[in-house]
């Protein structure tokens, strides 16, 4: 007898545009995790053996022409067709057709039982096709769907053979759609391809499809679970048969078992309850997870899945605070988009699992998923590590379309609730963001988007009960979802990071239940000042704090931090150091999310520090930290961590013998800093002395070479950190020349770095010009990655900027690889350096 | 009282996919021929004033955002959005989008008149609002067509006062369409914007729309000529109102006069004809043009539109000759797309003029405009120039699809042949072209294709009883067409062009009416060689000469010389006087059209000498003559004149004494050559003694320096030609090293030229490697032109390949402007070169 095991529920309500569409209600999964003692058919990840090919066909009978086998390029799952043009400096990403085609070999073992190609999400538009027979379209850039291909496998295996493989075509379309959400007007790219895992499964004719827990903790604290079941049954058989129910606890103990017969035509089978006396409860620090698995066990055969649950009670108070559990837990959290240096959306479970990882030991325990639904992959490991989650439909600085517009949001909130329903570590459904953006449509209409955001509030209601909807900016609209957000970017876009408290009073009082999302900096990664402030000084206090309309275009003449700032990475730890010593007092606030933890692309950027980058990251968009990590984590994390500021910034600057701050950021009781060797004192620690929790000093660094250590200490933990430094006490004058110099870099590479001087030969620490790194000969510059060490045009921190080379070095031709880099600035000459292969050539061309 | 006078006829039957469509038959004009005693109301050109943006919007309220200016671009009309990428050798060109926005005044002087959009065409579907009222649509790349804007005007005038400018935005899409002609399969690129000028145009409400002039040609030497109009009645007005005609012989007399009372509502009026006892005949001599002004009196306005006729009989007697006026001629043509290097398919009406111009010197009488209805400059200069012509609907490499599809290729039909029926040039319509194209649909469907090929031949003949219908190569529907040109490439894509005749003579039985349209070859500008017929010499004869199926990919693995040969000028030459000599003694021959005058931007031709670029033209993309130019004119042209082949091959080779060929491609009677001064001979012309017609000779060079001198003479005529070449003794062996050198240019670029030597320091003077040019620094290549002297990636012409470079210098950062040019290159180390803005600089970087 064969088994299908899955993990997961499947879908309950897919809204699929294509005509052929077999199976709307199915959702797949990817892993199994207990073996059963029958053979089990998991499911088939399908990541290999893909070929991809850009650009519209005539029809699908191109993709399988043998002629033009030549314009298909192999590629492997996930896969987004923007991974090198998202950063792109000279061109927009690429939105348009992408098609896929592979071969699978597909052998049912269940009599009469279905094929299923299962998608985890595909951007943005996707159609499918088995050879020739169009299959189904489902639009929708971020929640799973699937697609039933049994009868067009049977048709093709009766026509060319059991044992044939069965061509697959998928066509992945992200042109703009004004029907489709999020709108084109995001501040993110809208990216294209089959950036998620595809996977095969097979089912029995008869197979569940759906499993929904739902625990709900008693005052008593005791708990009751309830889990519903949907199943799949394309063919309407009515014959009974047999659902087992197993639930295991945290530890893998079975607890509870129940089975009985059920009717296979009912649409929806009534619950199955257990009741759990003294459940383990789930939390950011005690992420228990308890397992249930459901059998089906019918004449075709049996298909069981296993959902993991986790019991916590969450409640908003109104006007504050939050509780979990019953107890206060201030909401510490940042954001994610899905996207990555050289892959953009299409991260592989590894980079994923690192950037989760990432997030949680910075000590955030809450993240909003921005701005739409992602993989079951980040779902889990918040699960796991304990991240609570707002999850957001991606109804994304739209107003309201038309009524496919409608349905389309609707259908990504839905398709959202059932998918993720169980994940313990969602607290909240986000319904959209910023919907008073102008221009999306012609109008802003307040009585429309009202009513819609209602309709979608309510919708969000009647799927999930247990769960309280939320909402980022959308003024006139902040009564409609249960948890509201306004827009305050104190210090940023709007006002000065001193007055963020009272924005932050006047704000609660708007709403029943507010809470803070969306506050921080950009900052070019690599860039320090010695006077982060001499902006934020020009910005008047009581003029408000918010993000407004299209204020962020900078056309108002207004002082803004955002327009008119040194984007250092200065300025942003004390921003995000007064915010967090603020938050951090405040006993009525829920909580917040900083705006962004990664770097990422976004089209709206074009003329910010690295083109097209968001660059509000505390990390780059390949992960490397920048400083204010550990700004965070000395706040959140409960980790003995101590960092000194300042290790990207090689050089700083001023006159001799005048004092220079030195920051030290960590959760640990007192520290002492030396310079030199010579102790500059003990600190201790005190979150509401501004900056650096009262681990500052001023030194007086010597002309030349420095070392800075710290060692800091809490309860019987030592740590220490120490950094090399140069002090430059000549000022320097008018850039007057760009310097390029080499050195080897990591895999054959040479690393190129420019440098901007005067004309008396000093280093222009404060230059900030745009520069273009360009290339002659062989070879290729490593770049569109979004990072300061992999941009061909970015602006210079603090005077220099470099760039990695691939020589070709490793290539069949080595010896023959060899070029010339440029790079070139507004005003000035510019600066050429040969390369020679791998070899590592000294002088400039010059 | 105003007149709104214009030349030629207004539209019949425009098929629009938009609802708002409120013109159907309307076409305007762009030029007055006679001023009026009234206020003539002539239509306005919108060529300035206009901006463009790429890319797909969320809808046109987007188009008038101001926050977005910056992403619109100034330009002008003709327009073209693949001016720059059609020839880009890294990227496939731009198929999507295109947005252009303008604000027209608009003041029209008649009461209740009509205000009217007209376009001489765009590619290749083309929408049309004025504000964000949406117009229509009209789908087709190359016809004219009309929109009337009279009530969305009206509407914006109410509100906004009549004296403001109205917006207008028009959106050019040239992604594939399955349901649009022609194919993307086709060997051109379907180019977008708007490529041809928009004129905007004011009517009475009752005005006229078409006028057709048919003069037949009586035995008695006599014609009769009839003249039906119709006219533009949107609001159905149907009170009598007056029409009058007058008729203007070549010499611009009045030779005819009408007048009379007629029913506006009669849907086609009756036509009026006159008699002209002894008209001047239109031929390539003596293209003799008539003039038919018809005015349209209302009490609501008058229209008047001005036509040129010509009065000539044309034949194609079965089995041949072709007869005009009662004669036999020789159809002697080329042929022509819109194409152009730096504009695409935006040609300015000087580069259409100068392009005409230069075919009609060349010596053809004949042209097949492929494969697409032209710009009306192009037939009025066919007309004018005494160019006989095929004009082509776009039904070009498709086979059948729905009934879309087969709507737009019967639309596009019916509108050239409305459109452009006056043209006395036009001698045959063509139907389409390879219609047996395999993979534009699943299979090639023979039955299907026969019954539409008969559906657009009756098509044509109902609308237009005076020409006969043509298409090439679709041989199992070689019987539908009135006259059939099959495949025949002898001596490129298959055999030897010496069995060229037997391929004639073979053909020529299958099919009542035979005509030989496109044969040559490809050639790469600059490449010559000492054995042009090296390749040749190893195509078998008797296998056929037609290009076949797919053949053209070249994979069969058969000797082909498009596949093998050079592709040098010289071959090119041979292949072309081969062909001519022949066409020129058989006295059957309709006539042929060599494909094709223009060097050609295709996305079929990636991997060739110039990626991208169909050079099978005998001028480059930018109309700079190939030496074959003159191989043609030496047949055809009857102005004197004489060529020495080797204008731009600068070095020969072969070894000390040997003899080498010299040609001259004359029409003179005899010429003599001087080489270094002393004659070496006259020869006479003999068309029939290949090559060259006899005038050749066989020379020894002396090593280095040499001069060539020809003195041709005719009657008393006496013309010369002469050119100094180098002639290299050394044989060189492997390539082993690029130089680059560089020479001003004009417009203060730079010329950087490299060459290829073996290690013994000898030019390699038959290399033809692939090479790419590359730039670092500031400046920038001219390239992306599709000849050999602005490409930045091209095969080696005899061992070198240039480019030039703009380095800045005019512009106000000139000091400043450099620029290193690297060369790469398969299996050899890279080249570079130093540039310092305008200052020309000596040696490499080496």
């Amino acid at each position: 007898m064969f088994e299908s095991s899955r993990r997961q529920f499947l879908l309950g309500a897919i809204s699929a545009g294509g005509a052929a569409l077999l199976a709307p209600s199915l959702r797949a999964v990817t892993r199994i995790s207990s073996p059963n003692a029958d053979p089990v058919r998991a499911p088939t990840q399908l990541d290999a053996g893909w070929q991809y090919r850009r650009g519209q066909l005539e029809g699908v009978w191109e993709v399988w022409r043998e002629e033009e086998a030549g314009l298909w390029q192999s590629v492997s799952l996930p896969h987004c067709f923007n991974h090198a043009d998202a950063c792109d400096p000279d061109r927009p990403y690429y939105q348009g057709h992408g098609w896929y085609r592979t071969a699978i070999a597909v052998a049912n073992p269940f009599e009469g039982g279905r094929t299923i190609l299962h998608f985890q999400g595909a951007g943005q538009t996707s159609s499918v096709w088995v050879g020739s027979t169009f299959i189904g379209t489902h639009k929708g850039g971020y929640d799973e769907f699937v697609f039933d291909i049994t009868d067009a496998v049977s048709a093709l295996q009766r026509t060319k053979g059991a044992a044939s493989t069965i061509p697959v075509a998928v066509l992945c379309d992200n042109a703009p759609d004004p029907e489709r959400v999020p709108s084109d007007l995001s501040d993110f790219c809208l990216y294209g391809g089959l950036y998620r895992h595809v996977n095969l499964v097979y089912l029995p004719a008869l197979a569940l499809d759906t499993v929904h827990i739902l625990p709900i903790l008693r005052p008593d604290g005791s708990a009751i679970v309830s889990v519903r079941c949907r199943l799949y049954n394309p063919r309407s058989i009515s014959s009974p048969c047999k659902l087992s129910l197993e639930i295991f606890d945290p530890q893998g103990r079975s607890i509870h078992h129940w089975s009985g017969s059920i009717s296979p035509m009912s649409d929806t089978n009534a619950p199955v309850s257990a009741s759990l006396p003294s459940p383990q409860l789930w939390s950011p620090e005690t992420p228990a997870l308890y397992r249930c698995r459901v059998t089906l066990s019918t004449p075709s055969g049996t298909s069981s899945m296993e959902e993991r649950f986790g019991i916590r009670h969450v409640e908003f108070i109104e006007h504050g605070p939050f509780k979990l559990n019953g107890k206060r837990v201030l909401l510490q959290g940042t954001h994610r988009h899905a996207d990555h240096a050289g892959v953009a959306a299409a991260m592989s479970d590894d980079q994923v699992r690192q950037e989760m990882r990432l997030i949680r030991d910075m000590g955030a325990n809450f993240i909003r998923l921005a701005h739409y639904q992602q993989d079951r992959l980040v779902l889990d490991l918040c699960d796991e590590l304990g991240l609570m989650v707002w999850e957001e439909a991606p109804w994304c600085r739209a107003g309201v379309g038309d009524a496919s517009f409608q349905q389309n949001a609707k259908d990504m909130l839905s398709h959202m609730i059932e998918q993720h329903f169980n994940h313990p570590s969602i607290i909240l459904w986000g319904l959209g963001n910023e919907d008073d953006w102008p221009d999306e449509y012609p109008s802003v209409d307040h009585a429309a988007i009202r009513a819609f955001m209602t309709e979608m509030r309510d919708l969000a209601h009647r799927l999930d009960k247990s769960r309280l909807t939320a909402l980022r900016r959308c003024d006139f609209a902040r009564d409609i979802p249960d948890v509201y957000s306004p827009s305050i970017w104190a210090g940023w876009y709007g006002g000065n990071y001193r007055e963020y408290e009272d924005s932050l009073l006047k704000q609660r009082e708007l709403v029943n239940r507010f809470i803070h999302i969306e506050w921080g900096a950009d900052s070019q990664a690599g860039r320090h000042s010695e006077d982060p402030e001499a902006v934020l000084r020009r910005v008047p206090i009581g003029k408000g704090t918010e993000e407004r309309g299209l204020a962020y275009l900078n056309k108002d003449g207004n002082v803004r931090v955002s327009k008119d700032g040194d984007w250092s990475e200065t300025y942003a730890c004390n921003l995000f150091d007064w915010h967090l010593k603020t938050q951090e007092k405040l006993d009525w606030l829920t909580g917040s999310a900083q705006w962004i933890f990664k770097d990422f692309a976004s089209p709206l950027r074009a003329d910010d520090g690295i083109p097209n980058v968001n660059q509000k990251g505390v990390v780059q968009r390949d992960l490397s930290l920048k400083e204010s990590y550990f700004v965070f984590q000395s706040y959140w994390s409960k980790k003995p961590m101590v960092h000194l500021y300042g290790h990207s910034w090689p050089i700083r600057w001023g006159k001799p013998d005048e004092p220079r701050i030195v920051k030290v950021y960590s959760n640990c009781e007192h520290a002492e800093l030396f310079l030199n060797g010579a102790s500059q004192g003990i600190r201790q620690r005190d979150s509401q002395d501004f900056p650096a929790a009262g681990l500052r000093w001023n030194v007086i660094f010597r002309s030349g070479k420095n070392h800075l250590q710290v060692i800091a200490k809490t309860g019987d933990v030592t740590l220490q950190d120490e950094i090399d430094l140069t002090y430059q006490t000549d000022a320097w004058g008018t850039p007057a020349e760009l310097r390029l110099a080499q050195i080897p870099d990591k895999d054959g590479r040479v690393r190129v770095t420019a440098s901007l001087y005067d004309a008396a030969n000093i280093l222009c620490l404060d230059a900030r010009n745009q520069v273009r790194f360009t290339l002659a000969g062989s070879g290729k510059l490593i770049d569109n990655m979004g990072t300061t060490h992999a941009s061909r045009v970015l602006q210079l921190t603090n005077g220099t900027a470099s760039i990695s080379v691939d020589t070709g070095s490793d290539s069949a031709n080595a010896k023959n690889a060899s070029c010339v880099v440029g790079i070139t600035v507004q005003d000035l000459p510019p600066a050429f350096i040969t390369l020679l292969g791998a070899t590592t050539a000294h002088g400039s061309l010059k």
